[in-house]
């Protein structure tokens, strides 16, 4: 056990630049004694953000390239960040380790998923990588993680796979502030950009329980929108490119839009100008994209003149986790899609 | 007057690449002819925005070259757009003729100040910037620019020096945003980090307006936190650095915070930590500046388990202008922060 104060932010890990939050720090300190209110977890499974899966991807393939990709991060920078999109993503494990005054409520041998970033959580790797093809963002992994005082971290319920619940904790957030957003409005027009996503159908489905009077999906292709079509997850559902500001907000248009809040769960760049586009005055964005860039969002809203207010999309609502797994459970569109992602 | 149909955002006036918007577009149409819902600018000066004029005195230094720099952008873009800062600045003119279905509420001989950026306005210079020394980032210009169906403008006051209407509506959108904010909350503690700068001064008087029941301001050096005590414009002000998470934290909760409401109007990166840590649960954070991380915010609020608001600071709110222009002519504090830096 260390000498040195801990700090419930993790801030006593940071390595390089001291003073820093972990988040934002190159280096963080990964070393498994911990400190009294720390937890360390077995880890079974990485989950990579889709924003940082992407990008590595295409910039090193698959494979070993992958591997190396992700191993030469996690090594140089004690957490898995990708320096390119600044995100990280979630994982899996089993509790090792309780210190003595972590207020987390977790007992050695559950089974967790980590509801914090990757981006700020220390990890080691100890098997290489071997079990991972480098063509998914589920990573199998053998390690170790460590959580702060103030970390958030979910048990697993039993009665679902793990796969589901974790593809579901790993945007719990979307849903949750979506409802908190709709409930500030009366019977709301609500467009979800990427419905048929993992965030983007939770967001619908939010969306319809906290009182929204229409639900229009925008979807990039002809077999999403089927799939969310059959998902009966929005009232209307439209093909539209989201970098292309005239076709998505004439495709919210013809749909009944605009919307009143409009929720952005597309992880690719340049969605900020459509997204505004296709909300009403007074309306709001809740931008859920990591690529969202803050100068895009809030020049392009001066230059529009759109009395918009934009959210940064927080990972963290108080009973996120419950809130997102009562929606899968319930609604059986939001299951079929989720199930059908992780099968294909 | 042209036969195509316009739009309200400007796109009909985009070359290159067509379908983008006009902030984003590499080129733009500037004829002189107005499709009805524009206006056109008798343009007297230019105002380079702060990032832009820095880059072009370093890369060209001064008087002629500089002159040539500015020129060859706007000939080529048909704006004025620093196309390594992508960002452009305002200008100052009068309103020359008004399309038939203008909405702007302008006149000809309407002395103007245009509050959209000039990064998507088209325009042309047609006397070579001979008046112009290329020392300051006040150019003046003769030519003209055109505003679209949507553009913002604001008739400059008589009875104010010009300079001074100027350097309020550069900021304006950050006193209307924070009263907005404010508000909604009752009887709050509200903390603005860069309390003595321009957009930050501002937010101060808002926030008391708004009904705050404390401001704290913060500021990065003694002198500034003299200079805003002299002012009179917050309850308490501290000193400290709003990069260092924990000493911004303390030194806020050591004036009665953390904040219900935080307002972040200071141009350098890696504050977004700082803010969320001295913000209470429920509480909500606006980010005026362009520096702010998307990433940093949201990952940090999440590593943080910070259920806490938190806004991308839109430069746009319906009224922001003279909303801004009260403050300055109600508040004499602010008044006098102002004159201080144009003087200096």
């Amino acid at each position: 056990m260390s000498q040195l104060p801990s700090d419930p932010t993790g801030m006593h890990r940071v390595l390089d630049p001291v003073g820093v939050l972990p988040q934002v720090a190159e280096r963080l300190d990964t070393r498994p004694d911990l400190w009294d209110d720390e937890v360390r977890i077995r880890v079974q499974r990485l989950n990579l953000d889709a924003a940082s899966f992407r990008q590595l991807r295409d910039e090193h393939g698959s494979g070993d390239a992958m591997r190396s990709a992700v191993l030469g991060i996690i090594g140089r920078r004690g957490k898995m960040q990708n320096p390119v999109t600044g995100s990280g993503g979630m994982l899996v494990g089993t509790v090792e380790e309780v210190g003595p005054r972590s207020s987390l409520g977790l007992a050695a041998g559950d089974v967790v998923a980590t509801l914090v970033s990757l981006s700020l959580t220390p990890l080691v790797v100890e098997d290489g990588l071997t079990e991972w093809d480098g063509r998914s963002e589920q990573v199998p992994c053998s390690g170790y993680a460590i959580l702060f005082g103030r970390s958030i971290a979910a048990r697993l319920p039993g009665d679902l796979p793990r796969e589901l619940s974790l593809a579901v904790m790993d945007v719990c957030g979307a849903p949750a502030l979506t409802a908190r957003v709709v409930t500030g409005y009366r019977d709301p027009t609500v467009c979800v950009i990427g419905a048929a996503g993992k965030s983007g159908s939770l967001a619908c489905a939010a969306a319809r329980q906290a009182g929204a009077s229409r639900v229009i999906g925008v979807v990039p292709a002809q077999h999403e929108a089927d799939a969310l079509g059959a998902a009966e997850l929005a009232d209307e559902v439209v093909v539209a490119d989201a970098r292309d500001p005239v076709a998505l907000s004439r495709a919210v248009a013809s749909a009944g839009g605009p919307a009143d809040v409009t929720v952005v769960c597309v992880d690719v760049p340049g969605c900020e100008g459509g997204a505004l586009l296709a909300t009403a005055q007074q309306g709001t964005v809740v931008f859920f994209s990591m690529a969202t860039s803050f100068s895009a969002a809030a020049l392009g809203a001066e230059g529009l003149a759109a009395d918009v207010t934009m959210l940064v999309g927080n990972g963290y609502v108080p009973g996120h986790a419950d809130y997102a797994l009562r929606l899968l459970r319930e609604v059986p569109g939001v299951e079929a899609l989720f199930r059908a992602r992780l099968a294909s």
